[in-house]
């Protein structure tokens, strides 16, 4: 069985956890903080450590004795014991782990805050499984890349996609962060937006564009897709092919999905770990036609939407499965994905 | 075993259900929607049924069936089936049910937005258990005067309270909501605040007054408290005070407790359904002594905060237990209250 | 001199009859009020009445005396006084009063809040000043249409415009609003949004879409807007033409232009009357190329962009000017647009 | 006549330079940047220059001269030209500038920012003006604690105020405010909120404590205040010295005075310059007692707030009135405040 270690354990860190232990073909190694008893961490001694910890330093290991937080070794203790690391640091963090990882040469699946130079393959599950096969370094797409293209890879299998032209409704923070906040404002980024040019890296016969506005909100991204397929599509052809995507879902805002908060509330309610939701949202009633051209606006849950590709990519870099269809498959089944459509 | 319906299946309504499913000394017969398929119901349905679904009109239920959505009553059906009723309608529609109610003889317990007249006492758990045994209507304090008075009565059980001013910063909307919100701006309301004038109600030896200000967040609200104890005492005497409480969490700045939403986060890396939280915070750095008054500021996470209490009422009201505290351990040690205290 | 009536003294209202007040041409003879002392009447009282006062109701007008604010007639008066009425009353507020309109044979212009049907012509000052010439009954475009349509016009009368997909990031409220607002959410629309369809009313020759994304702020829209020009333009030729446009301001965000807030904060610092401004801004670092498209992201200042237009449609409607430039020309001198382009 | 430099020409620093301008006793010498063309600049130079510009530094001149902005000289030539300096730098600044006054002699009236041993006197024109007669150095309150003491002292000044306890709703950023927010969140800071304890520096008769939580709105504080006044008072009666203030309001919810948002729209339909308001606000429905204890909230526009207080210092450090009461008679004057009170 692969063993996997994860590096990082805040909010992509533990669901990154969460969702490798739900993998019954990996074993998870443990994961590994910084020096500080983070709330993260206090919330994993209060569940009764679920998962082994490990501490890039041990600076202050006393102040985590006194809270009777046990400590299972070192982060290089932890790179050492796995096969794979899922590195989930802060942006920049990765490329300086990158020395360690080298040292005891393990794969490893970095995050999308980190730069493109850091891995060998820069990978999404869907568009491009096959160029993660066998590879040492791997980076993920961020998340809204991610959602953006499953969404645009879902219509490119089917009949191809020649253009698109993006707006994203940022969410600009996280449920709980305190360190980063905007108060009544929008802000507009230069373009093109890195959603747009990262698209094209991964799906470079596409032309992409974009613009991104960040929003006061927590709950999710918006983006509206303009897509420009190789041959027209009506809606409804759209409707079903976004239907058979088991990390999609097609909702409608005539049933309450009326946002970004409808979404949140529903996994919540759903009894998903935390409120999370691994699929992007399409809201039917946004799909409209300009032309050959169709537009349409997803929903992309920023805090989980990137497990299930991170999960691709160590079936993919341990050629787990050399098959793309059965490597999806099996992170989907494990992660309880598409379970809706039947 | 206690038969129980919850009427009601919204943000309140839920949580009721949930908790009641943890009581092992309780029978949960089912919950009651109004007439349409709302999210919860969606949820509920994507869940398996994990409960029965009675409607309160079938008007509508060629829609349900359409969505596969199984009925299994009335609530004429569901109020028969029960020995006591939770009723979580939306406010004043525990009034118009409470007809239906009387036809069958039932126990009810209502929720805050009731007015008081629907019922015969205004019940606390901690503060007033006694007077609800064997009554047949009982009304429960909201979430704000609910979390304020654990905190009241903790202080009061111990060294007596005279007076307290209260001012409530307000959470305007529930994660999720649409039918209602504040956009960047602070609303005052006519004071006293209604929180005030009931906890004298439930505590009618102590003189309160308060002041309420909604803001634009929905992640719990917080109550600054300034409160006359009888005698002059410590904030390591309240610390010691709130930490034997089991359903008050103290809780430091410094660790990463910074305010509202640093709870939900917290509930939800804890693994808490929803991510909700049972237990008022107490943010130990804000406890500040001023002459013979002592004040701080608690959190209260307005979506399950009530949970306890409404199952306490059902104990008091059908005499389960007539010792108040053998009650209160009861509904602690079957919603996990306090195990943090270990 | 053509004398003008403002119906409507709420935050349309107060910019028209301020804007009015400008023109050195035309005679602000009041404004009305609904029955109820407002806010906004309060501030007129305060500032020692600069304009008349009529009221739609003189039910409270005790009220008023007790106030001390004179009352110079009843609506009907003002209507009978007018030359031209322009009506800024709530949505179905114009439809109502057009009875009395008719029964004076007064020109009326009514705001984007109508519908449709109330006027002859939906008129837009840059795009389509001719058909509002002689015209009784004129409707302007919102103020999300009215700033979309100056950006496309300008374009569209360079090199043609064949086509537009926009995004609106729509802002929920006024500052001040406190019945209508949105807490931590986004809400989408079904598609498309009446903006576009609008547009393609006023300009039948351009094929339009959208999608519109509510977001809880209050200083302003951002839309971004794809556009097909009849021949390919670079961006240096796109901004030579918004520059020569007196009612669009180019803007960088490395200049400290970061968003909708930025522009409210300059335009309070300008010094213009209640920080309002009457401009559109181009986000210049937004504008970017795809193919033969051309996309960019433009700020509208939601309280005081359609002043201007509105200006634009008495003077088509009583045909002071035929000349559309002519009557452009004075709209904006009196208002002061473009000083900042010498 | 005194001459005056404003150094800092941000949110404050514009400001005081507006109201210095209104002054018919003082002379504005001109204002201060740092280095930058900032909005706040850009806007200066929109408006034609009403202020002579002086830079902190003339590293980027050639970008000012591309610019066609003006520079009249060094902050030392500010400096050597002034009587009296208002330095408005962000905090810290002043410290840092300290010695460059020093140099040429200069009195300094310093911001609530800066530390309190950067002058000699801590300073509020109603409680302690005789404190500030004559002396070099004086620091103003910050916003929140100078609208604090105004309504504390004029309760204090007719019957004497024992004890306070205070709870700030703060507002977390002014509107434009990109480089700090808060986004549905809630944030508390440790206690005794400084606020509290500068009220006891100033007002040293006064026991004062007090929380503060952080709001993610932007249009004025909100501070509860409950006083325990040295006899007790009636409603009737606070209201009554409230009334006699020309730096407090009086309103009411009933009137539409909703919370601070109306405040500031309030203040925008006045036509005040910026939107902006001198004086605090104390809503009439939230006075409430709770035995010898009087309780209400009042609304501290933070933007322009310290205007007045600014300006009394200056009166006072140059001694051109040793007569409190004649002093702040002149300021109120020129600044038009109380003229709703006729």
């Amino acid at each position: 069985m692969i063993k996997v270690g994860v590096v990082g354990y805040g909010v992509i860190g533990q669901r990154l956890a969460d969702g490798l232990a739900l993998q019954e073909d990996m074993e998870l190694v443990g994961v590994s903080g910084n020096a500080n008893p983070t709330l993260a961490i206090r919330a994993l001694k209060e569940k009764g450590m679920p998962y082994k910890l490990f501490m890039a330093s041990l600076d202050k290991k006393e102040i985590f004795d006194q809270l009777n937080i046990p400590i299972s070794g070192t982060l290089e203790d932890l790179v050492k014991e796995s096969d794979v690391i899922l590195d989930a640091t802060s942006a920049g963090g990765g490329m300086k782990n990158k020395e360690l990882y080298e040292k005891y040469n393990k794969k490893v699946i970095f995050q999308g805050g980190e730069k493109n130079s850091v891995a060998d393959v820069f990978f999404h599950g869907y568009a491009n499984y096959e160029k993660g096969l066998g590879q040492d370094y791997l980076k993920l797409t961020s998340c809204n890349t991610t959602g953006l293209i499953r969404a645009v890879d879902c219509i490119d299998k089917e009949v191809g996609v020649e253009r698109v032209a993006i707006t994203i409704v940022r969410r600009v923070a996280d449920p709980g962060d305190y360190h980063r906040g905007l108060t009544n404002a929008l802000k507009v980024d230069a373009a093109p937006s890195h959603q747009a040019v990262d698209l094209m890296t991964i799906m470079p016969h596409i032309e992409a564009t974009g613009i991104l506005v960040h929003t006061p909100v927590t709950h999710g991204h918006i983006i509206t897709v303009l897509a420009t397929p190789k041959r027209e599509i009506s809606k409804e052809e759209l409707l079903d092919m976004f239907n058979k995507h088991p990390r999609i879902r097609v909702v409608k805002i005539a049933d309450g999905f009326q946002g970004n908060a409808s979404l949140f509330r529903y996994a919540r309610d759903l009894g998903n770990p935390r409120g999370d939701m691994y699929e992007i949202a399409v809201f039917d009633e946004t799909i409209v036609k300009s032309g050959k051209d169709i537009m349409f606006a997803i929903n992309i849950p920023q805090e989980a939407v990137v497990i299930p590709e991170s999960i691709d990519a160590i079936r993919a870099a341990t050629q787990m499965q050399t098959d793309k269809e059965e490597a999806l498959k099996l992170t989907n089944q494990y992660l309880g994905m598409g379970k809706w459509m039947k």
